[in-house]
């Protein structure tokens, strides 16, 4: 079957998440209901590379597909986009290998995270960020930030609901810019929990505050116990920014 | 009276342009409510620098008020955040000399206006973003950029319904800069005519594909003939950045 590798950016402000729901519109839905169109009705499965909360955005969402018909890149790369609502869109398409599936294929990915540091709202940037009033210092952020890097137990970290078997995970990745009024978090990891990587910022954040101090990570990962963590950041400042595959090499150990 | 200048930033998408209409929300409306609630009921005037087409989003957008009752400064930049919708907001405030007048008094405005140059929508910055496919030229854009530059009648890049009297401007700055997969146009003048910047856009947008000659802007301009020039780039791209004044000088020339 032919099989392909889509690349899509969204605004989360416009569904449900990523999967099907009964309220509201999913992206996952918006999806294969353009893929059906596209494929005269035939119903195409689209896997995605994991689930995005309601409100999350995306970049470099990755989604799979095997149509039981072949049909031309082109129509991927610009009948698709016809079809999706403006929410939503195909950015990169490339053919994958017979079995490629999203993802059981990832082996990484980047989210990034922008908080905007200022005393006023922001209506042009309220959509990308979350605005936290209090001054955030950038030291103390980093600090707690380095002290998570590296394999470690992040059941501290995760949505009370979360489903993962096991919650060791290991962050390849957690760096804190400041950029202007805003500080952009960005954290790669092979996998994460559920509401992790807001989880880590919602905790950052208190750490840049002066609310919590900056080398308490260790003990706070060590208790595994969610109630000690942050406030979960809200979704519209996060961004799903990257999937990362080896298409040649297939499904990661 | 107690006379204040308001700097307002606000997202164009969520209203009809700044002039209160007898169809949709204005700014102008929006502010002067919630100024009136401030204001325990009683009506205060908001005079803008200028106004912006529906669609047009502002960073730096002007207000001056004189209530007939001082407010403390905190009432304008906390309190009126609270009562505006969220696509406007007060990002800064100043007490101004009594007169100050924000439309009378600016000598000079910037506008910044956004072409994404890509292949594919971008969902993320379809609000702020005018999407051309066409791949643009930046150096033919800049070569006719330039001979705009300057004083010149403007009456082939205004609006058919722009009431100005005369149609000399002058152009102190036309930038055309690359920032990834988007070309920047930052335009600066002492005032402008109706459409003026979408105008100048559309036509440079036109030069970049290679369907007008680089050449061709002191012809354009001669004619004085609007048919002759590019379309209206669309709204989404444009913010109003800044509107300069000296407060200390007053009213210019």
């Amino acid at each position: 079957m032919p099989t392909w590798k889509l690349t899509l950016e969204y605004d989360g402000a416009a569904f449900c998440g990523w999967q099907i729901q009964a309220n509201g519109l999913s992206v996952q839905q918006a999806v294969e209901e353009a893929l059906a169109r596209l494929h005269d009705g035939e119903p195409v499965k689209a896997t995605a590379s994991g689930r995005t909360d309601a409100g999350v955005h995306a970049r470099g969402q990755v989604v799979s597909i095997a149509p039981t018909r072949g049909l031309p890149k082109a129509a991927y790369e610009r009948g698709l986009n016809t079809l999706l609502p403006p929410a939503v869109a195909v950015v990169h398409v490339e053919p994958a290998p017979e079995g490629f599936d999203a993802r059981r294929w990832a082996h990484g990915k980047r989210y990034v995270y922008r908080v905007l540091n200022a005393k006023h709202p922001s209506p042009l940037r309220a959509g990308r960020t979350w605005l936290v009033h209090q001054k955030l210092e950038l030291l103390a952020m980093r600090r707690a930030a380095k002290a998570l890097l590296g394999e470690h137990d992040f059941s501290a970290m995760r949505a009370s609901d979360c489903q993962a078997k096991t919650t060791v995970r290991k962050l390849r990745r957690l760096d804190v810019e400041q950029q202007g009024d805003e500080f952009v978090f960005t954290v790669e990891a092979t996998a994460f929990l559920k509401h992790m990587v807001r989880n880590l910022v919602g905790t950052l954040v208190e750490v840049g505050m002066g609310r919590r101090d900056a080398d308490s990570m260790p003990a706070l990962l060590a208790s595994g116990d969610r109630t000690r963590a942050g406030r979960t950041a809200p979704p519209q400042g996060l961004c799903l920014d990257e999937v990362f595959y080896d298409l040649a090499k297939g499904r990661p150990d």
